[in-house]
């Protein structure tokens, strides 16, 4: 066999597309997600909601996010592509590119696929990452009475971004630095890396929203994580859109899907290490949101005055 | 982090289903292909077409014959569902206990996914297999000047059943055989593994037909295919379907696709040692269709009078 292609950060990508598998060659352990997104149910194209080029990224970005959580290194993307009729060429050109400027930024290479006629547009990613060993990763299991809980970066931008979409709020000045953000979310892949190195105990990506990823994390490790959501890093336009919806801005942070930052617990004596880690990276910032109990498994949410808040999660409503 | 999860032929899963991505121990190299069958494209649910366990098995189906086209060992499953809203969760069991006896059968392990809400049923999987190193795999590459051109199995069972299912032909006795087959095809990986360890030149899967795929062989090896449209060996059935739709045998056998057979060349003096090998890999027999020629690339087609003959591969119509 002869390579074909570059070499991934990694991973050394030997047999790309054009054969009937591509051919990768590995080491230490693999990391592996799968990530669909499907029109009308994650995105629609119609005018005012998503254009091609929003779906790539958007779809890339959420199977990456996933490798993020765990704390690999980004290796290769395959992405199947199901194509109306009537989705153009060009169209499919647009999407495929932002997903290629986002996987160069990320040092991912897009190794292979299947296009497939399909009567909606649908972008399924398989993302693959390496790490040295299973031990330089971590789960959604390993948070400890006494961690604190922190996020990454700031929430609530792709619900203040859908609102305006469908018109439940006035799109504004404040408001379009939350649908910029919502189109082009970033996989915390670096910020993943420097936690996972650095000793966090257990971490999840905010996919589904806080609320219901911080209460799978709770599950997987047992315990119980006390949430201030009064202390919920907010993304620009959040308050804003939060006001003309007459709600308090941490429903949008807590409830709303796809902010892709990351939710990690990490023991107190830890912090202040984990937050320089996260500097030399280069990531984004951090915010300490709440505690881990030991206790039945779950999730307590506490608003501004310390009552008990119920919250659903993000639910896809197209 | 904790290992949960059992051993994949030649790759070790150490976190399975239930976290943010899958985690294998990897060595070698990593072979992977994704395919995708989308409901009124790749079948159709209505009655007297696909139940849904049959498109369970023919999605991890078709997407393991890519890992055996390469000569590699199955090791995991990725699948990602879209499911409609009419679509029951007792049917999604059926489809996926369909794949999991598939999996079973293949020492597979279905190691993650995604289930998502879509208009109609999408089934999408990522197979990955290991080799020792990427010199132990075929690629579709290697043909040479004076090979064999050999096919294993039979052909022409989907096109069959897709004729009888469609109405263009009676269903009949005989066709059983063709619609049993075409809704449960085999990957042929112990066949795949067999040629790649025993000194195969080029290899490819026959997923959408024998003139289309050993075009695609052709092409990539730079070479010229002649066959033997009277060698093809025929599936239960095919001669009786071909009858009642007035055509040659070999139309169904050639222009067919999803048959999953594996389409290999070999050097002539390899031929009774790659017979035995198959013999002793327990796999199906081989026919002998063709030889290569160099020149310019392309795929030569001769009937049963040595005639030139044209035919377009299968083309899905639904």
């Amino acid at each position: 066999m002869q390579a074909s292609a570059g070499a991934a950060a990694g991973a050394e990508l030997l047999l790309g597309i054009g054969d009937d598998a591509s051919v990768v060659g590995a080491s230490g352990v693999c990391v592996t997600s799968v990530d669909a997104m499907v029109e009308g149910t994650h995105f629609r194209l119609q005018e005012g909601f998503s254009e091609p080029s929003e779906v790539g990224h958007r779809a890339l970005a959420g199977a990456l996010s996933d490798l993020a959580a765990m704390g690999a290194r980004p290796g290769e993307a395959y992405f199947v592509l199901g194509l109306p009729g009537g989705f153009s060429e060009q169209q499919a050109l647009e999407l495929m590119r932002a997903a290629a400027a986002l996987a160069r930024d990320t040092g991912t290479v897009i190794a292979g696929g299947d296009v497939v006629a399909a009567p909606i547009l649908i972008v399924s990613v398989t993302a693959v990452g390496w790490a040295a060993g299973a031990d330089a990763l971590l789960t959604r299991a390993g948070a400890r009475d006494g961690d604190l809980v922190g996020v990454t970066g700031n929430l609530g931008a792709a619900a203040a971004a859908l609102a305006q979409m469908e018109g439940r709020a006035p799109r504004s000045a404040a408001g379009a630095g939350a649908l910029a953000r919502a189109a082009a979310p970033v996989p915390r892949l670096s910020e993943g890396l420097a936690l996972a190195a650095e000793g966090a105990h257990a971490m999840i990506d905010l996919s589904d929203g806080l609320a219901t990823d911080a209460a799978q994390l709770a599950a997987r490790s047992g315990v119980r994580l006390e949430l201030q959501l009064g202390d919920l890093p907010l993304a620009d336009g959040v308050v804003e859109v939060a006001g003309a919806l007459e709600v308090e801005p941490w429903r949008l942070a807590a409830g709303g899907g796809e902010d892709y930052e990351l939710c990690f617990t990490a023991a107190p004596a830890d912090r202040e290490r984990l937050e320089q880690a996260l500097t030399r990276a280069g990531g984004v910032g951090v915010s300490w949101i709440g505690t881990v109990r030991a206790g039945p498994p779950g999730l307590v949410l506490l608003d501004g005055e310390g009552r008990r808040v119920q919250l659903e999660g993000y639910e896809h409503r197209w």
